[in-house]
């Protein structure tokens, strides 16, 4: 199982180093059963890193590169303590072991929730509750375990809420989130005792009521044979060739294309990240991942008021990644790369096709005409997709990293997947103002999906200084005559601090590299950011909610990096009490101008259910850009060959139309009928 | 050249009914000689096409259709007056031919830019400026002619700016926008004299000089066989396929593609048109079409203060419609729509393939995986694109609708082309706070686009209400009292008037039929409208400008239907004094609740270029979509067919890699070095 050869300091974790983590914790706890939340490859220092990657980028000797550390999270069986472990894999050894504090709970690893919903379904108290709906034959029970979204600062315990809901056929796709029911158990994760049995308010109030018999309804189910229309049978096949192969090539997670050059990374925790962006061999990025996510849902309502997921650090999206399939998830020519997680038992298990990779044709990305000569100059857009989908119990987010030629780099999210929904006894017009009716008695809540993208930005170099510019109206005095002047303000981040965004100002978010002057512009060579600028938290200032997710309260966060700062909401999430995260950071007011800084901006989606967004919603789009801005001497396009029918192989049209499409026509009416006779 | 069917109503002008209407004004006035502006068709009257459409929808048998009306604009040569005039093309008669004010100028028209184009290289004040210039042997001098915004309430005269470059290059895609002189002659465009030379700045202040002889710099070019650094020869070969032929059928201009059906309008002034939008056969648009798009711009010195364009009303985006070519702006299956103009002497010109159809994947539309099975539905978001491409001189606008499986519609606007420039003698590190330095002796100023959407609903019915909802915090009462409560708050437009976007409040706009209430949300059937909250106008509310393109400083408007009012910022917009449009008409404050309503979305981009927008700009992308919400019962793309292989024939990149790939990550340092043993 050994390799010759160590991995690249931006390498996911391999199945041998999981294999080692446990031998070295084995070692270190001799007798004791540990039972293994998470072990994943540690941040490398930065500092360490940037002498290695600069070293390859200007193809210089390489110096040693950085230690390779492994981070571990497990629980000890005997005490039922929570421990953090950094490993250094080139040496073996530890680093340390820490039990963390009482109040600490780790993320849910996929084991954990599979027997949290096995020893749901056994215990008696629901087995009591089930009996009492007087199910029909063949309608059966199934539970999605939840975090359990903190409301008491003095719960030490490890708690999962199961929502209930009823299974109506025995498919692998019946849509159980059509059926919920009105009873949720609470269990300790650890002890495995029923804390509570809660009741689910059936109406538009807060009452609960005891487990009454089911009033069967039909569940809205998605799958194609269990739909009662048929499929469409005029969708005709759109396939994509690239004859010659791909644009792009890979060397292990290193990818070329286009004058990119980037390192394709990956843990349970973020999934996929970018590494070490450069074009045309200059710096842009060190590193991009979404740090952080957060779900908080709008219904008032006990225990609706504690379903507030973090999807990276409750659970994790390299973790929920869905293994991805050729032809379905992505179009073209597809390279797809992989990942390792551990089991809890320290097992390695291999994630096959977590991020594909393929190019896409988006259109026309410039053109001119001259009008005198006709003479036109016409080029498209292609672009480089890496993408994850994870799926996180109902729902599905979909990340995009896009390259394309003109040195801007996208992250596009796509939320699908189905709702979180309650049980709503809605069958005589009845509504509540915090959700929508999506069937027959169910509902789904307004939400948010709250993310961080965290910037780690390397223009031209790993000193950066973040500003923000504003157009404004020039005053109206003798500069600005015929008062149509307009400007920028700009505003430098000095310090760590926040921002907002401002539609109304025109507010645009760069990074700067104050050392480099464009010697056209004479300002810094800067890339600026396309904010997405959305509603920020709407949970009040004095709820849990709040505090455990201040990031999401601003669009725009400005750090001095330090390693080991990786994630917006704090290293735990799950049941925090607060986050210890960008919030907890920018009080330091480090000095940001002209440093190493980091720029975490949140955006996202106020999410307020459309019933076309049931069973499976169509997806909802959000993205974000960084755009070079005065980083080239011009358009970093213009040598991309011009678009052609040689190289493109367009087809036309027949102009005969197939008998089809008329006879559709003339069925409106008679052609003598549709048409008047004019001469 | 008679046909024997006559046009349906909603069909673009055919060159029989220019030459009808010729004929008719001919006749009308005998011995006068005209010069035709415009000769299209006047859009139908409503209440009699909603008659026939619905005949149409419903396959009952049809009524006569709408009288075919002709729009025509000429100038009496005898007079230098400027009528409009109105035809019936069915009865071959004049409805009215008006003699308009005296302040109003009309469009401009191809044949005339092209005439004063020509007559400016020829003015003898011209060529003594020029030969100031000293210019070396090869190097010549062109200009593009402006419209003349507005700056003086008493000016009747039909003005052009005169823009000057130096061109290089004898070479069809020289960009001389790179090389801009510092003179600017304005003409009378009916007399054709000369009215002023104007002198524009040449450094940071308000300065001018007299033309000087010119310092050599270099044009920065576009054009592939001008740049001096090779192409890029590592782009390979992406081709789209469609075997079995493309998703929609077509019959004239009517279109059907999965459940759509709209038929493809076309004029000289709007270009592309969609109308009579239907989905499952039910109605959702009666017209969708960019109904004005201003373009005012920030340097405050004169002449800038008039450099205002208004692309749809001054001149039209059918009359600059590219004329799009296979494999060029369009990849894959295509279907071309033509269209027709006149020329000043009124004979008709053949606008070939002015608007591209095809259809487009644009990734995923909907992904669920059930973790317990690992089932998983699939499902690819085909789209069906019409795209049209508009040159105005220096710039291009791309315009895409985009419909999609989901019932969505999206207009999609791209702006490319070449920045407008001015001259600047930065080569001293010189820098103005009203626009980027872009090349030598060129600066190219801040501006804004701002489009004005305009939106004519027919949700399953002709009498809609707008309203917006916002999502606010509940109060921290004991209806919340866990505080995280969130609810929607709806405010309807009950009478015509404005408001605007709320990015804090998430303000979203929708359209709905108060007539029809669905039967699972209890609420009155809807669209949304996904808004593009974008800065308004930034001139004073005291400039020309702004009373000139009042539609621009508010993101919703709403009126109530009435025919003839389609122009945002009015029907004649070339040098207006102020505008007559949307701003009038909520004046009237009639009802628009359950009524025949018109919604206009003015959405922009304040583009302050960046170096990288030079020569050719990769383009900006601003995005509007229409989304049912609470129209159908669950998500409409259920019954796409799942995605799979079989039919998207996809390819595997080969693991092993090509020995290129490697060589390059080599090249930055020995594999040994590289890498580092761990055991």
């Amino acid at each position: 199982m050994a390799t010759n050869y160590g991995p690249h300091p931006f390498d996911p974790i391999t199945p041998e180093e999981i294999k080692l983590a446990v031998r070295i914790l084995e070692a270190t706890f001799p007798g004791v059963s540990l039972r293994y939340k998470r072990i994943d490859v540690n941040e490398p220092i930065k500092k360490d890193v940037i002498a290695y990657i600069e070293a390859e980028r200007l193809r210089r000797p390489l110096p040693p590169p950085p230690a390779r550390l492994l981070y571990v999270l497990f629980h000890r069986l005997d005490t039922g303590a929570f421990y953090k472990a950094i490993l250094n894999a080139d040496k073996r050894t530890i680093v340390y072991a820490k039990e963390l504090p009482k109040g600490v709970q780790g993320p849910i690893d996929i084991d954990e929730i599979a027997g949290i919903e096995e020893m749901c379904m056994k215990h008696p108290a629901v087995l009591a509750e089930i009996e009492k709906l007087q199910l029909p034959a063949g309608v059966t029970v199934c539970n999605d375990p939840w975090m359990y979204g903190t409301d008491n600062d003095n719960e030490d315990r490890r708690l999962f809420q199961c929502f209930m809901y009823m299974v109506e056929v025995d498919h692998p796709q019946n849509n159980h989130y059509s059926l919920p029911c009105k009873f949720s158990p609470v269990f300790d994760g650890l002890t495995q005792e029923l804390i509570r049995m809660d009741y689910l308010p059936g109406g538009a109030d807060f009452e609960t009521t005891s487990t009454q018999p089911w009033k069967p309804v039909k569940t809205v189910q998605y799958a194609h044979d269990l739909l009662d229309e048929p499929l469409r049978t005029d969708l005709k096949p759109y396939i994509v060739q690239q004859p010659e192969g791909p644009s792009f090539s890979v060397d292990g997670n290193s990818v070329y294309w286009q004058k990119w050059r980037f390192r394709v990374g990956f843990n349970a925790r973020e999934g996929l990240i970018i590494y070490n962006v450069t074009y045309d061999n200059r710096n842009l990025f060190y590193r991009l991942a979404v740090s952080e996510m957060t779900v908080p849902y709008g219904d008032p309502r006990a225990p609706y008021h504690r379903k507030q997921a973090f999807d990276v650090g409750d659970t994790g999206f390299g973790m929920n990644a869905n293994q991805l399939a050729l032809g379905c998830d992505c179009l073209g020519h597809i390279k797809y790369f992989d990942g390792y997680r551990n089991d809890s038992k320290g097992n390695p298990l291999h994630l096959k096709n977590v991020v594909c990779m393929h190019e896409q044709d988006n259109g026309l990305q410039h053109k001119h005409t001259n009008y005198r000569s006709g003479a036109a100059t016409v080029v498209r857009n292609r672009q480089l997709v890496l993408q994850m989908i994870c799926t996180v119990a109902n729902y599905e987010y979909i990340f995009n990293y896009i390259f394309d030629q003109a040195a801007n780099v996208e992250l596009e999210v796509r939320a699908t997947g189905i709702l979180s929904t309650v049980p709503f006894d809605n069958e005589n017009g009845q509504t509540v103002p915090w959700g929508t009716n999506v069937g027959p008695g169910v509902m789904a809540p307004f939400h948010q999906h709250m993310f961080s993208l965290r910037i780690d930005p390397a223009i031209d170099g790993f000193k950066n200084t973040i500003y923000y510019e504003d157009s404004v109206p020039m005053p109206e005095d003798e500069k600005n005559p015929y008062l149509v002047g307009y400007t920028s303000e700009s505003t430098v981040m000095h310090t760590a601090g926040t921002a907002n965004t401002s539609v109304d100002r025109h507010r645009v978010f760069k990074i700067r590299n104050d050392n480099i002057t464009n010697p056209i512009t004479y300002k810094p060579v800067a890339y600026k950011l396309m904010a997405a600028p959305s509603q920020m938290l709407l949970v009040s200032k004095n709820a849990h909610g709040f505090r455990r997710a201040e990031f999401a309260t601003k669009p725009i966060w400005v750090t001095k990096y330090q390693d080991d700062e990786l994630y917006a909401a704090g290293e735990f999430t799950n049941q925090s009490r607060r986050a210890e995260g960008v919030e907890t950071w920018v009080q330091r007011k480090d000095n940001t101008e002209n440093e190493d800084v980091v720029l975490w901006h949140t955006f996202g989606l106020t999410h307020n259910p459309r019933i076309e967004d049931f069973p499976v919603m169509p997806m909802e789009r959000v993205s974000v850009m960084l755009k070079p801005d005065g980083f080239f001497n011009k358009n970093p396009a213009l040598d991309v060959p011009q678009s052609s029918q040689l190289f493109n192989r367009s087809s036309l049209h027949p102009e005969e139309q197939p008998a089809g499409c008329c006879a559709r026509a003339s069925s409106a009416g008679s052609k003598a009928k549709l048409y008047k006779r004019i001469e």
